[in-house]
């Protein structure tokens, strides 16, 4: 029953690249991050995609989301940040009908809307803020873990609360220069390695969180 | 005959914490950034210590060591930023006088002084730049590599000048929260893994640099 922030990020600390547009909802460069993703056999069977890789990395990708008892994510995770249904009270968001969560997924965002039902998942919108939306996954998870998908803003808050025992950091091997850094302004904090996972396409690290200054 | 960047860096990427001091000359926390290495045979008897930890981490920082012909680096890294021989034109640096480089430094600085021969290697201080440094270490270095080991600012301008084939972060479990950030103002690039260790004290990889957008 613990909560954990899982996020991939740039060699230079950046969950998104600089200008997300419609072209590149994640910044310029931003794709690059999940590049290492897209060939797994787990991330393909999640997508509703067949084949792919499957060694110990596929599975770990897979031993991610078995744990997970419920989602937190920003609105912006949800629904884009540049998307033309940015404005569209009914939007089900970039994922599609058939997004590749399989547990309820609670959105922090300021526009109240009713919850949506799509296979396999629920989004519940959140409108009174972080603390509140873990605290309602945290109730949906039961005896599994709460993950705190992103964006950095949500992270961030998350762990400044004091809610986040581990980070799962995914570190694709490139530089963007600019962007959304995950990490910007988050007091200083000791943790232990659990688990490293490595390959030619990222570095994989479990981190506890010991100790906060917060 | 490649020039590679190797330095400590924090999980949200800074080299050093922030008010470097006397009592930590490295800035707040700055320390552990380096605690990975003190307990590593390699370190300790580079450093004139008996004993320590024998393993993969260990022979790879010798291996780091012994690929390396010549080093370049700031003048803080020489002398400390903070230290009593700050003003000393004579200070040997906070290297003591057996300094655990055995091959030529050149140390970057707007102080011209004679060179410093000291038990193993010789620090040149070179006034007229990054590239006139990195110049004169690629000829010293003969048939090895040109290792550029810090500050985080000299090891930017080299990567700047196109100069950086390769990088060798230790990325340690701690976040800083703010100090002086290795990667902050570097243009985009794509980097392949060429290896990585893992460890519960840090995770070391191994990065080429193979496209830059400067």
């Amino acid at each position: 029953m613990r909560t954990f922030a899982d996020i991939s990020v740039s060699l230079d600390g950046y969950v998104a690249g600089p200008a997300p547009s419609l072209e590149e909802p994640l910044g310029r460069g931003g794709e690059q991050l999940h590049a290492w993703a897209f060939r797994l056999a787990a991330w393909r069977r999640a997508h509703g995609f067949d084949g792919g890789e499957d060694g110990p990395e596929s599975r770990w990708v897979e031993a991610i989301a078995e744990r997970t008892g419920a989602y937190v994510m920003g609105r912006r995770m949800f629904s884009g940040g540049a998307g033309p249904w940015d404005d569209d009270p009914n939007a089900t968001g970039w994922w599609g009908d058939e997004p590749p969560f399989h547990a309820p997924v609670f959105v922090v965002t300021h526009h109240p809307r009713p919850s949506l039902e799509l296979t396999g998942t629920t989004f519940t919108f959140v409108t009174d803020g972080v603390a509140s939306a873990l605290a309602q996954a945290r109730e949906a998870a039961g005896e599994r873990d709460v993950q705190v998908s992103g964006g950095a803003d949500v992270i961030q808050q998350a762990i400044e609360l004091g809610r986040v025992d581990e980070l799962q950091l995914h570190t694709a091997p490139v530089v963007l220069g600019a962007g959304t850094a995950l990490l910007d302004g988050v007091a200083p904090a000791a943790l232990e390695i659990v688990e490293t996972i490595a390959t030619p396409q990222a570095t994989h690290v479990h981190y506890r969180i010991t100790k906060t200054h917060s």
